[in-house]
């Protein structure tokens, strides 16, 4: 059984396909500059060469073409028939909420994600063009939608509402969802694995830290808390997001550089985060190298952005009151054993004790490890994230009828 | 020894004078909507009738002449003549980075606060002229400044700096300021003497909660941590002010509705917080008592104040490292025994064990009081704040030459 991941962005198609049967990724690429001009696709096929070809693409409907074009003929494709794939998974941003787990896609589900396109202007619509362009190609089988959000709607109202006129949130939706939904379960999930309990008897704060970043405070398996907002533009200091502010910095500064609403969510969500403290960098290992030639503002950057995460390690552990463990996810999370030093530094009291060793050791993605002390109270993981393998198994179960939802499904990496 | 203190805010001055040989205070009292038409003055003198009266002030000027006739002439004086006042403390609520301490005002002064009156464009600019009208009015006497921010300037970057464009922060000013400086000043010296110790041995963690709320992270006697930041509106829920929310959500509901940054400053400023949340109150009282009648949203705007609290006590915990005791002052935190009970449960394991009972019992502005059990670790304050205090000392010890800082300054409540 041959399952079609895809996640269309506002200018691209990221896809994957997998062989469920033998456990196998067969083939994963992107088309990139949708209806921009210039278009290409990359598309890797492991134990092959990459192979990459500029092809215009006005809109997903031809690039999902080409996609499964690819897939199926000349001397890169992986299976011979478009009927191969069984299934196809689509990504979509946010699901408001209606939605609390993956679900089959149809007409009614269709409706639901439209109706909260305003919530992710930039993310929903191309996700629905994907869902509509699939559908077409391949209308027979199973299309199944997995959110970012759902993993986060088991958060209470004291977690999600923000204190602005209530209103906001019965007319605009206004409220916290939160993101990274998949990341924040797959990890969660092995956590439990690694401290030998049950998912429901874990409390976890779990920290996916890549060029976007958002942590979570997950209790008794689910989350009860999230640092992404409305937006992914809450919380943590990103690569090119601001994180945390003072919310009147935006109108503040929309008056002193004469710019509109649309222009400062720009600037915030594009040249903020790293990118806005160093000026140069969006990548934590510049940003390290940066420090470690004396580059004041990347050593700005750093600082920033460590004591913010210890900042939410604290918030969560407070909200929690007991944790059972911390896991650093993604790509700065599984590689910056220096933020994670720095960020961890000091929590002795909260039974936190990082083994500097292990942790300096640990700086690649190759493995799921213990970073902490024997005696450390609070476990600290590194769990390298799987999100495709949520997509993957939810579109199973959903087709074989077995889907409850997140916090019951029996994954394969439970075990 | 009689000091005058001034408070001018857009549209009103408040003013007290102290006899600081005899501790005493003479009078007190606000005037009310300068410049905006049908003003008047309500003057208290302590064991007198309250003493109200119209009077058409069209600028701060008028209004402190009022003041000042008011103390010294007619039935209602307290002294027979303007020269008894032997110095003015004018609150700035905006320092910048100038002012890491209170200061005697010269001409240098007055440009310094000109420079950074855009990051508090309706509060320097009424400070201002309140200190230009009473130089005007007595100018032989010293004016001293005390500002708002200076306590936070022991802030360091890691702390202070927003995740922005960097030359945000270098050509206008925006970073982490922090304001209710003189009342996070006095409980925290207070919370030392309470616990036995030096200030400069004490960690605290404390809890500002009015109408406007802060809180402060204080290690060794110094702030090092705040939640309110550029401004007075993030951090907390306040009574109007809506702290920390997504800062994509101004520009989003900006869009929504159609306005502009500076009406959208103005609804989270004014109609968010408590109000926004319940649509009709500011008061917890009201918010309470609204709950205890099943309010459905007075209840989640308890909820969301005391959850956020929580989450500050956590973050500001993992800051500290080590926390000697939390402080709650101010309306809210002085008389909310059911918030602080909310905000505290289920922190054992940081080593906070609130002791139920005495909590309930601190509900008034009483005296100080210890609400944490006997064996609890981190001790819990409720200490009533007394900003003016720091106000007529710092003058005092500023016009004999005595004061160098708030970390130095032996003030008398230090005992």
């Amino acid at each position: 059984m041959k399952i079609l991941a895809l996640n269309c962005g506002s200018s691209s198609v990221k896809y994957q396909l997998f062989n469920w049967n033998t456990d196998q990724l067969l083939a994963k690429g992107v088309v990139e500059r949708v209806g921009i001009g210039d278009s290409f696709i990359v598309h890797e096929v492991p134990g092959r060469e990459t192979f990459r070809e500029e092809y215009e693409c006005n809109d997903h409907n031809t690039a999902i073409n080409l996609v499964i074009k690819t897939l199926t003929q000349g001397e890169h494709k992986v299976i011979n028939d478009i009927k191969e794939i069984a299934a196809v998974g689509h990504r979509v941003v946010h699901g408001g909420e209606k939605f609390k787990s993956s679900v089959e896609i149809d007409d009614e589900v269709i409706k639901a994600i439209e109706s909260v396109q305003h919530l992710a202007p930039l993310h929903n619509p191309p996700n629905l063009s994907g869902i509509k362009a699939a559908q077409e190609l391949l209308p027979t089988v199973p299309h199944v939608a997995i959110f970012d959000t759902a993993f986060h709607q088991t958060m209470k109202r004291h977690a999600y509402m923000y204190a602005v006129p209530y209103e906001w949130y019965e007319n605009y939706g206004v409220r916290r969802y939160g993101f990274h939904g998949t990341s924040h379960l797959y990890v969660s999930k092995r956590a439990a694995v690694m401290l030998g309990k049950k998912p429901e008897e874990c409390n976890l704060i779990t920290m996916h830290i890549g060029n976007g970043a958002s942590h979570c405070a997950i209790k008794n398996g689910i989350s009860v808390d999230t640092s992404m907002g409305l937006t992914p533009l809450e919380g943590a200091v990103m690569g090119t997001r601001c994180g945390d502010i003072d919310p009147a910095i935006p109108l503040f500064m929309q008056k002193q550089l004469g710019v509109d609403a649309h222009t400062m969510c720009d600037i915030l969500n594009k040249k903020s985060g790293i990118l806005g403290l160093t000026g140069k960098y969006t990548d934590r290992r510049d940003v390290l190298d940066g420090e470690e030639h004396h580059d004041i503002r990347c050593k700005v950057a750093l600082e920033v952005e460590a004591y913010r995460i210890k900042k939410y390690i604290g918030a969560y552990y407070a909200v929690l009151g007991r944790v059972d463990a911390i896991v650093f996810t993604a790509g700065v999370g599984e590689n910056a054993w220096l933020i994670r030093q720095m960020a961890l530094e000091g929590l002795e009291n909260l039974g936190i004790k990082l083994d500097l060793e292990k942790n300096f050791e640990v700086r690649g993605r190759d493995g799921e490890s213990t970073i902490s002390t024997d005696d450390s109270k609070v476990k600290v993981f590194v769990i390298p994230t799987n999100e495709e393998r949520v997509f993957i198994e939810d579109v199973v179960a959903i087709m074989s009828g077995t889907y409850t939802d997140h916090t019951k499904y029996p994954y394969t990496f439970l075990k």
